[in-house]
């Protein structure tokens, strides 16, 4: 089959000729259609992201396909001949490729209404969306804020916070962000670069009674948003997009009963059961077209997996760059 | 009456004549006995503990004494005439003075075995030490880690863990440390100038699945516990003895499902029933004279507070230091 390769973290992206895998117990194996890129694929190639792969590796974390191949067991028979959404078990191929092999617990049956284009981005951002209301929710806080707001992830968390009436505190650095996120409905958008931000922020979020913080930004970001926090406040990092460390004054968490966790998508979906799991992926495809859909703004042969990937990293909030494989 | 008192952040201690405070409803009036100096009440002298006092103040965080007058209220009503421990309440003056007014949550009944000087220690040492038991409990972590891990709380978590069989790694920095709390008892103690500390601690708290780390240092040592900690391991910062910001990586927290939370008593007691705590109070003084008592290794008068504040610091590891009312 044809994979797109990569020999080394940071290394330019090849297609492959490669034996098609086979399945073992508990997995599957799916014909591919379509995949997008995410800003967790640009962590992956360079090497920074939470699972570092043995080289040369075919990257993609999500993506969509038909199950051609159960490798034995209940679910994976469960799951032969359906159109799925899918993502990549670690240690295992990734989704640019002709075909991949996964764990049954990876792939969604897709319902008729979404098509495979929509199907192949319900992973990543949907659930990892649906997942922080659900955090939101059970923690019982009354408002949350999202740094990186600009993001796909952050415009989903714009929307389901609107339908849910959980005030939302949006941080972006740049002021067309700053418009675009007014413009799809955001009440409260703070730019990180103005002058005042730190007061800004701290005056909102105690006004709102923000106690959720997500960080995918990190480094510096980090300690303004634990010292502009109210007391009891939960700083909750899924991503390092600065790449760098972050610092903070002990003081502030004892004082302020504060604390700084984490969340990664596949460790939060190991807690819960396949029947939880599959009731948000089924919420998601609800929402596909409205709140949880992803705007499609090129589409590339993973032949020309480097050009996308090039053009996707030049500007990554305007909407997807999808790969196709068929 | 009579009490220590400090102008400034670091200031020199000196005695003061002061009125007689007032208790208003729901406080009471403490006749004090004896107080103890603890690591915290440094922390206050210093300016660098939780809470930031107003000067000139009467310093002082936990202590014995009688209950003489009530400011109305049930619970004030139900203490007057009491023996009692007892901690002060933020805003409010110390227990380094002949009285104090505090809210009655914060006095405790003697039981008739506890003399005035064990009872004045029985809060935040003992309560911290069960509060991290419980914490322990909760979390079902199979073993904990301490790190300055000769202090008197130190040596009390030494004496639980025994007790319910919980490993526990100590963390010191000094080969006197260690063996004072081998001959303790304690069977895990790790060196932090050790060359190899970090590959020890990673080693141990992975073979023993040690998840919940008690940081009391922070500074450097916070990434080292945070690095070497298995997965889904909880950091929780419970005091600033190096009084410097830690810094962390992201990944680490996100790769391994990591968190850095905090304690303090204070907050800790906030959030539970004043029936759990006096369940806590009861259970502090049945092992009062064997886990959880202290040694006495110096008297003073309060007229003496500064004498007595030296020499505690120049050894705070040999024993407690007490100052006493009458």
């Amino acid at each position: 089959m044809k994979a797109v390769s990569q020999d080394r973290a940071n290394g330019s992206l090849y297609l492959a000729e490669v034996p098609v895998p086979q399945p073992s117990k508990g997995e599957v194996l799916v014909k591919m259609t379509a995949s997008p890129i995410n800003p967790s694929d640009v962590s992956f190639l360079r090497g920074t992201y939470v699972h570092r792969p043995k080289y040369p590796v075919i990257p993609g974390i999500e993506g969509s396909g038909t199950v051609i191949a159960s490798g034995g067991g209940l679910l994976p028979g469960l799951r032969l001949g359906k159109r799925v959404a899918c993502s990549s078990s670690e240690g295992m191929g990734g989704t640019w490729a002709e075909y991949m092999v996964t764990s049954a617990m990876r792939v969604i049956p897709l319902s008729k209404t979404i098509n495979m284009e929509q199907g192949s981005m319900l992973i990543v951002n949907p659930m990892t969306a649906l997942a922080f209301m659900h955090i939101a929710r059970e923690g019982k806080h009354k408002a949350i804020v999202n740094n990186a707001a600009a993001s796909v992830l952050g415009q989903m968390l714009v929307k389901l916070c609107g339908k849910e009436k959980l005030p939302l505190i949006n941080i972006v650095r740049r002021t067309q962000q700053v418009n675009l996120l007014k413009a799809a409905g955001a009440k409260y958008v703070l730019n990180s670069t103005d002058k005042d931000f730190e007061e800004q922020l701290k005056s909102l979020s105690h006004e709102l009674n923000a106690t959720l913080f997500f960080d995918a930004v990190t480094g510096d970001q980090t300690e303004k948003l634990l010292s502009a926090a109210p007391f009891g406040s939960r700083i909750i990092i899924y991503s390092n997009l600065t790449g760098g460390p972050f610092q903070a004054e002990p003081r502030l968490l004892i004082q302020g009963n504060k604390s700084i966790e984490s969340f990664y998508l596949g460790i939060w979906s190991l807690k819960r059961s396949i029947v939880q799991t599959l009731k948000t992926a089924r919420q998601v495809q609800a929402l596909a077209g409205n709140e949880l859909g992803s705007f499609i703004k090129a589409k590339y042969p993973i032949s020309q997996a480097q050009v996308a990937l090039d053009g996707y990293i030049e500007n990554m909030t305007g909407g997807k760059v999808l790969l196709t494989m068929e």
